[in-house]
């Protein structure tokens, strides 16, 4: 039966599918591979997805689907995840919750029942049982951009539009339901020849010249300017703009924590991670000196600054965001800093560079006590991050994992993932299945190396089952240490409830369905062991999945994870 | 520092910590054992939780947690799952909408950063990163009955029994926050010498006793009544009054397909599961010749009713329910039907009750094949009601599994367990945890025995490493099939999407941990090992956790499974 809503397909000068129409345009925007879930209410839809040149995943489950898409989409510019109403999109909150908090831009397209059922109420099951069928889309408009939902086929090509470049340029997520009605109604197809315009809101010249005035006044005044890098810098994309105007300006340059990877780490300017007193040494003496900070992309959040220790001066920063500059205290609202940063990049003169304070450029501690076997984080990290090579790309648990991480000096263009704002435990194996498929759509010579701890992995460990069976080839350490170190250090160092039930991880991938000679395992206990690995060179070529059980000492934590969690504990007892 | 919120401890009478007094209330209302995971934001609570008498599970991830938490409700009457904020809270929508949807009464409580750090909009982790602290409890309101967010000592007790109160009686989740500064304040504790008032909300007597004089005319005049019990009946505590009822009635009684369990099977008068098109042999006749069906706690979502396909007339029915009473089309709101039920089990002549059809007692199939060595649906089911115990559990995941115990006829005192209005997949498995635990806490003799699918038991499959670490036996039957069959029979037979990765499920006890000889683990593949495995004791009499695969054709599927996926299948297509 055609309803009123229907357009006669006589009408449409090129009339394709609904659902086409949207997979079309996300194959148009970058994205190869769909993650998600089948579910009832969105099977139908399922069928178009290769027609329109799209791979799908199959995660184990909804939040891992959604941990991956944000893994994809760090590493391609875009996802997309596929749940079904109610039981499906429920288990993803957490996943776009920390897409949305980071600037990760994933689209999350729901199968919804029919219009028909829903506008009679009808008691279908993935119901709440009180014919509310708006409760799950009013939950996720709480975490998204922009909500489409998809019913009068006239509005449909533009609902997407709108939705895809609000995904795109805002860098966070939204959220399209899709009924089981609606997936096969016609639509006007004849706009997918025009790609959707995604470029960047641009600054009002007039203003932004004004900005860019008032930033060189100063930074031509500065002596001993320096340039801290972070996580925004990355994730609304001025990593091109960052890169030229280190080169050009020669400023001593940092990153904090959230953007670690954003900046070519072995250039001479290069100074090393700064996290006030979570820094690496001799960093925050530089940074805190300088007469003139200029950041790009800041977050200054708690697990992003050690607790809070910044102990620089609003008189003396500059800061660049993504939707406006603040120069000491006066703010420039509107204004991006993709157009400032251009215009900065063009106008610089030649600076006033004194030298500072250098912080050490070899991370490995000079005096060491080799004669102790076991793995510290404080031995492992400088190492490990020798052991890297050009293109790798690092994800870093929430946990020791993503302060260790501080301490390994990158190669070139080397990426890292990790979630210090959202800080969802979990989510750095589930990301690992979508960064490893996408590193391997890029094409190019890119490792994906995991560093997670046994109890994150715990969270979402059947992720490694959809990296098996997608042939993808990560190589996973678990830091095996007895359970949840990051919370010990907060509060319970010896509580039961920090302890976990000890798995036999190695035996996991055969378990998963791995075939013999797909995959190896390793464990690694001692110091020489590691050095073993580390120029194992099969290993380190990665040919296949490798998974090793990398044993720490349960009290043992990076040193900025340890000033970090006593800040928190701090924090919480308050009163 | 003291804020004006505090109370002089000198003012109260007996001071407990706000922690305590949440605690003493959970565990006087019948919680010995809390699930959740551990998060910074809820440590300090948890060293709270020994002294008051509660054991804390510790489950791999918090939607897990949320699904152990339902089914240990089940059990228990009630359950209190904790997580932290943000990030452990946004992983359970899921779960606690499942509790909401089937009435399960659960209690959420969430570990929330310090009112101060809420105060002054601190950019922590586990934030949005926007200084909203509230979107979370937002969200959770909308699938919760009670919001209480703990913050001024003064009003912490009646909050706390408020929301405890709610959720027991209306039997749905609440939600309660708990920030890292409110932990230790001192509340009034006098309170707790007087347990929370649990009891339902009493008719008006005058209405009730015209209701019950309504029900009478009709039930006398009826020559050919039947009874039909479902879900409400279990969730809104009415089995005691149902069981009398049937008994002092004397009339025939069938089960919808929720309702499986609610009565006892071995009563000569029991008929079996009635759902339409979906009902075991012989009792559609039966149900929908009757010139009168009294539904006790009647839920007609489509997955109960095989697609909507009663034929049975609102002219000819009474319904009673939690909250009102249907007779034909007159309604009763405010009447709960416990007052009602009692009153007309008191006032109950002796009826007028002439024979109808009689469906089959066995549920077996007279003429089968044999010849062929295949475990089918059909061929199973019946033989697995025969091998159940007195005292069992019974979990059946939403898929093959909900639908082929129709046809298990159970001995007495069996419990059924499943979601079959929310039907979340990977449900079954996670609640096994909980179920488990509860019955070991009830004492007595109670086996736990999960039914799940290989796809659906992927999505939570390391739950099962909390029920080695708590020593519980489960007999857990994964049944090996390739793929979401449910899935298969709805859309897209053939398609890759309802594929999974084959697992070696058995080698998981080991993998997460078990010791050798504390468990046990089979692969099952033909009717005489399925015979086998039933008839050996060591296996029957449950002495540690055993695994079974059992291996069933991909393209079988119980009767009833196949009808109500053709009509979902048939109202998704709807235009």
């Amino acid at each position: 039966m055609a309803t009123q809503l229907d357009i006669r397909t006589a009408e449409l000068r090129e009339p394709v599918d609904a659902v086409t129409y949207l997979f079309t345009r996300l194959k148009q925007i970058g994205i190869d591979s769909v993650h998600g879930l089948p579910g009832d209410f969105n099977l139908v839809a399922l069928d178009y997805l290769s027609d329109c040149g799209l791979k799908w995943v199959g995660n184990c489950n909804e939040l891992n689907a959604g941990y991956a898409a944000d893994g994809y989409a760090r590493i391609k510019g875009i996802s997309a995840v596929i749940t079904t109403f109610g039981v499906g999109e429920l288990s993803l909150p957490n996943a776009i919750a920390g897409s949305y908090a980071e600037f990760v831009p994933v689209v999350h397209i729901v199968g919804t029942p029919s219009t028909i059922s829903q506008a009679n109420g009808m008691l279908l099951h993935h119901t709440l049982g009180n014919g509310n069928f708006q409760v799950f889309a009013d939950i996720a408009s709480r975490l998204a951009v922009d909500v489409a939902k998809l019913s009068d086929p006239r509005d449909i090509p533009a609902q997407i539009d709108h939705a895809l470049r609000e995904c795109y340029v805002q860098s966070r997520p939204v959220y399209i339901t899709l009924p089981t009605d609606i997936v096969r109604k016609k639509v006007e197809g004849e706009r997918l020849k025009t790609k959707i315009d995604l470029s960047p809101h641009s600054n009002d010249p007039e203003k932004e010249d004004y900005v860019v005035d008032v930033v060189l006044r100063y930074l031509t005044q500065a002596k001993n300017a320096v340039i801290l890098v972070d996580s925004c810098a990355i994730r609304h994309r001025v990593l091109d703009e960052t890169r030229k105007f280190i080169e050009k300006s020669g400023l001593p340059v940092f990153v904090a924590p959230m953007g670690k990877g954003a900046v070519d780490e072995t250039l001479p300017t290069f100074g090393g991670v700064y996290a006030g007193d979570g820094s690496n040494p001799g960093v925050q003496e530089r940074v805190e000196s300088a007469d003139l900070l200029l950041t790009i992309g800041s977050v200054k959040s708690d697990f992003n600054t050690a607790g809070f220790t910044y102990r620089t001066s609003q008189l003396r920063t500059i800061d660049f965001h993504s939707t406006y500059i603040r120069v000491r205290h006066s703010e420039y609202p509107g204004i991006g800093m993709k157009g400032v940063l251009r215009k900065l990049i063009d106008r610089l003169p030649k600076l006033n560079i004194e030298p500072g304070p250098t912080p050490p450029q070899n991370l490995i501690p000079q005096a060491e006590d080799a004669s102790d076997p076991a793995v510290t984080h404080g031995w492992f990290w400088p190492r490990m991050g020798q052991w890297l090579q050009e293109g790798d790309i690092v994800l870093t648990e929430t946990g020791t994992s993503n302060y260790g991480i501080f301490n390994a000096r990158f190669p070139k263009n080397v990426t890292n993932i990790s979630q210090i704002l959202w800080g969802s435990i979990g989510y750095a194996t589930g990301s690992c299945q979508g960064v490893a498929l996408a590193a391997r759509e890029l094409g190019g010579k890119h490792r994906t190396i995991l560093f997670t701890g046994d109890g994150s992995f715990q969270l979402t460990a059947q992720e490694l089952s959809t990296m098996i069976r997608h042939k993808l080839n990560p190589i996973i350490f678990i830091v095996c240490n007895d359970g949840y170190t990051i919370e010990r250090f907060i509060h319970g160092m010896d509580a039961g409830y920090n302890d976990i039930q000890n798995w036999r991880y190695k035996d996991l991938p055969a378990a998963f369905g791995a075939q013999e000679g797909t995959y190896k395992t390793y464990q690694v206990r001692t110091k020489d062991e590691v050095d073993a690995l580390f120029q194992d060179e099969n290993f380190s070529k990665a040919p296949y999945l490798q998974l090793v059980e990398l044993y720490m000492p349960k009290y043992d934590a990076p040193a900025a994870l340890k000033l970090t969690a006593e800040a928190s504990a701090r924090n919480n007892a308050k009163t």
